[in-house]
């Protein structure tokens, strides 16, 4: 057998969703490339935890201590999404649709992955909220995704943030619109997202 | 060729969302059945329109003038869910998650397939609000599906009833909740999910 | 409820494959559709098992005693195709790259379902292939499904027709080629679809 | 913007198959792992000429200057399977049906994509048969993919080695099975899989 073909196919199923076949072919397709790309990519991962680090603010992905969002000035101060995760913050960026701040968890509340509010950046968050609720208002946007661990997540931010003391600050919480997406049909709609769209309507 | 089956084969195919193919099997599995079968189909099909019609009031489908649920007195009055079609009505009856009424419009505007607000029972909208909403607040629910002529008719119908004089009749006009599905993703909602996702969150 | 329209969806969903809500859906179409339409098609149903019959000799669907396959001087009668049924023989005559003959058993044998060969039109394949291998040469393509009970009645032809008795009268059994079906791809074929690959080689 | 991040998204959209955002997952998943993982990757992959290369016999990914496959003697020699990939022959060996050699071509012929039979291994399989066929008789098994471009490779083998020198030699030219797939369906196969399942009978 090839030990080193098979080792290398090993360590690239570390990355995320990829499984044996698509790590050989990953593996297959480089070497066909030329010796320089190999070099580049080879070294570009040796570096990267030197390159790349996370926001200490709200931590997303950051060439330096803090982000291009939370650089931003003109970003709107008053209105922090919280998302599970960097791709989702990703995605709602690429909609240019939302100019407030973002808080990034790190994953979401799942006590089968032994996930727990400990391991997810929400003291970050508390603390965060102590600094900037006081001057101004500030909405909460909670968009933690529609599954259990993320509606478990919702609920644990919801509760956490519920006290007369956070209102009083002027922390608002919200959770994104729930219900029908776009291009769906309301026949084939299922029984929990009709129960959303019903609660969500206005 | 076999003239007479593929008459039969043609006749099938005026159902909803039957080709060929499917005709043909239906053809194929009626010859399999007992004579009687098939004659208390054909039967029912010859009188249907003796045995069912529309319900004088929400036009759901019914035995009588008026359907079982314009019929239940348990049902709040106060609530009027207008949806496209009776088999939108269907499935929202199946959650058992909604206790008001409907009004079914027999379809969505849609210009392309000459479908005006005349085609629509939208008069017949109009003079049922004249009669109810005197007495008591009514909420009308919008629930036409999230595609362009379903939206197109949501956008008709809030305008038409956005008038004071609609409003102190106590009619408010709300619409379905709209955003992410249950089950669906953040990071791959498109972004007329997620544009919608922030206007309904609440 | 509607208790005429619950019945018509129960008769509606007697055709195969249609489920409650595709009933509904028909059932309403219907209720659309003027009442010439209905008397047309109900009447069709009634009179379905007069007009149309099986093929005396093949067992397709028929106008006459015998269908227009069987009629058709100009067919292939040293090719005899063995099909499961009546959609199948149609899917192949669609293509017009066979111009033999049919026998359409009736479906494959199935014990969970219990098919047994007494069940599908064996016999009458038998009797059949008596008259007509005598003279000519007779090449038997047995064409049932890859899946479980269509293997099984292949294999059970194959035994059936295997003795030198049916060889001397020259019968000769094929099936149709196994392996990859145009536009899929080696890398991602299962391994029986393989295993048929390399026995189907040539 | 996090320039250093998306340069290396980009590198990461140079494997085959990875997008921009399965890229960005990537790099993201990459920086939660431990700094030992990523050196570990990034000297394989700078590495990778240095360690793997190509079989001179028959061009699978080897250790050595010759594959495991090659080297085994228990392997049948009178066969002979042309594949497209490396990846075609990994699913071909895990099925562990087959007890041939291989000859791996390096992709098919595409004028679209400037591929050409002098881009492919094709001069080398012909030095190859010249040695091993003297002894024995030899199958060559062809073994590219059923689209157009495995195809034409599959004719442009069967023409050049058609010639009675080549067959004198004792050389035999076969085409994998091809026909309906397991669990495949006749009433829904397409007309070339009809087709070839006709042709491919037996």
């Amino acid at each position: 057998m090839n030990l080193k073909f098979q080792q290398l196919v090993k360590l690239f199923q570390r990355l995320p969703g990829v499984g044996p076949r698509q790590a050989a072919r990953f593996v297959i397709a480089l070497l066909d490339q030329p010796e320089e790309n190999l070099v580049e990519l080879g070294t570009a991962i040796n570096r990267l935890k030197k390159e790349i680090s996370f926001c200490g603010e709200c931590f997303n992905i950051s060439d330096n201590s803090h982000c291009h969002i939370c650089h931003d000035t003109k970003r709107d101060k008053a209105k922090l999404m919280v998302v599970e995760k960097v791709t989702d913050l990703e995605s709602v960026e690429k909609t240019g649709l939302y100019k407030g701040l973002y808080h990034v968890l790190g994953g979401a509340i799942n006590p089968l992955d032994k996930i727990t509010p400990a391991n997810l950046k929400i003291k970050e968050l508390e603390k965060r909220l102590e600094k900037i609720s006081a001057e101004q208002g500030v909405e909460l946007i909670i968009a933690t995704n529609p599954n259990t661990s993320g509606e478990t997540t919702a609920m644990y931010l919801r509760d956490l943030f519920a006290s007369t003391n956070w209102q009083n600050r002027g922390l608002s919480v919200t959770r994104l619109g729930r219900g029908l997406s776009s291009g769906s049909n309301l026949e084939y709609a299922d029984e929990i997202t009709l129960k959303h769209a019903l609660e969500y309507r206005k």
